[in-house]
């Protein structure tokens, strides 16, 4: 009888292809963003912001996380970049083999900068790398400000915090400076963007810090 | 040498342990609401209002689940009714274990009703039954209008839906007529009631319709 094989650590596969997938991405030159956030938080609208402002000076494809439909994707292509959609069916977050078979759907010639906005979810996604360079994450102020001491690993992990929607502030209980203050204890390193993708505030700020981190990563 | 018992189906024994969890409950007399929402929705806010509207007719116990902290446990135990934090220490919903844990720490002689705020999570707590008599949602408007279609299972497994935060519909782009067609799409008989816990807006009504349900079921 010939032994069957039993995979018995899915954290360990998919540290495996995480592996595989930097490989692939590092040898074209690519940097890899991994985008996080709680749902409705706001990463397409950030995303599209942002693809507007670089993509004469930097050559962009999105991969586009979501259980179902390909709503995120169709807003992200009529910015005039490749983008490939996973739909999950239902799982909470993007793995590395998913991003693998999206990196082969992928056209990524010339390509210096990989986006993928993952399910929006703010347990899930941050317990898995699929290959990024780095971690940002959007947060919603109608979410509340005590979200980073209840959900504090995505806020620990994440190289940029962009806090969105600051519009509506005025109109909540939100509370800028235990925000803050929880946002350091739990990841002091975290660079913190204010934006308002409704009233395009802030965003050139944060495409003025990601063009920096592009150009010191190309040297 | 003793034979290892190898629990292969998690689901299975969330199902058995499910079933325990009714039985228990029901023979106590106990209706268990099983209260979902993506992270920020409000649901604990929503909690308080209800408490303080019912709890003079109707004796209510509440399970608190988070990854960590005990931030909402103590805003419900400020309400006066019984109270126990479940902290996942990371999971991402809460599943039949704990809440029989949770069931043995707390003192439910004589309650009428039980609600358990699930993790906040729009995606995994709509996965796992719990022991619930029914599931209800809420969902705050900032999150947006594209939801029920990109996140459908806990929209169609809720029998009602509370949209909050509507007071701030109008500084946003949230359409209501797309976001009550995608609902009726997904779960034509839901329930749906709109309200602000800021000024205090729908709370009455939600509050009745949950009145008649209770009475409904002690007949």
């Amino acid at each position: 009888m010939s032994e069957i094989k039993v995979v018995t650590n899915m954290l360990e596969t998919n540290d495996l292809l995480t592996e595989q997938n930097k490989t692939l991405l590092k040898e074209k030159g690519i940097y890899v963003i991994n985008l996080m956030s709680a749902p409705g938080s706001g990463k397409t609208s950030i995303l599209e912001k942002v693809i507007f402002r670089l993509k004469n000076d930097v050559k962009i494809a999105v991969i586009e996380g979501d259980l179902y439909t390909s709503k995120d994707a169709e807003r992200i292509e009529a910015q005039g970049v490749p983008v490939v959609q996973i739909n999950t069916g239902g799982a909470c977050h993007l793995d590395a083999c998913m991003i693998r078979n999206a990196i082969e759907a992928l056209s990524l010639n010339g390509v210096d900068l990989l986006i993928i906005e993952n399910v929006g979810n703010l347990v899930c996604p941050a317990e898995f790398d699929i290959g990024e360079d780095i971690r940002i994450m959007v947060f919603s102020a109608p979410e509340g400000n005590d979200k980073p001491l209840k959900y504090p690993l995505m806020f620990e992990k994440s190289s940029a915090i962009v806090l969105n929607k600051v519009d509506l502030v005025k109109y909540t209980n939100f509370s800028r400076e235990e925000f803050y203050k929880d946002i350091k204890a739990v990841n002091a390193n975290a660079k913190i963007f204010e934006t308002s993708c409704l009233k395009d505030l802030g965003i050139d700020e944060f495409c003025q810090w990601l063009k920096g981190i592009l150009d010191e990563n190309r040297r």
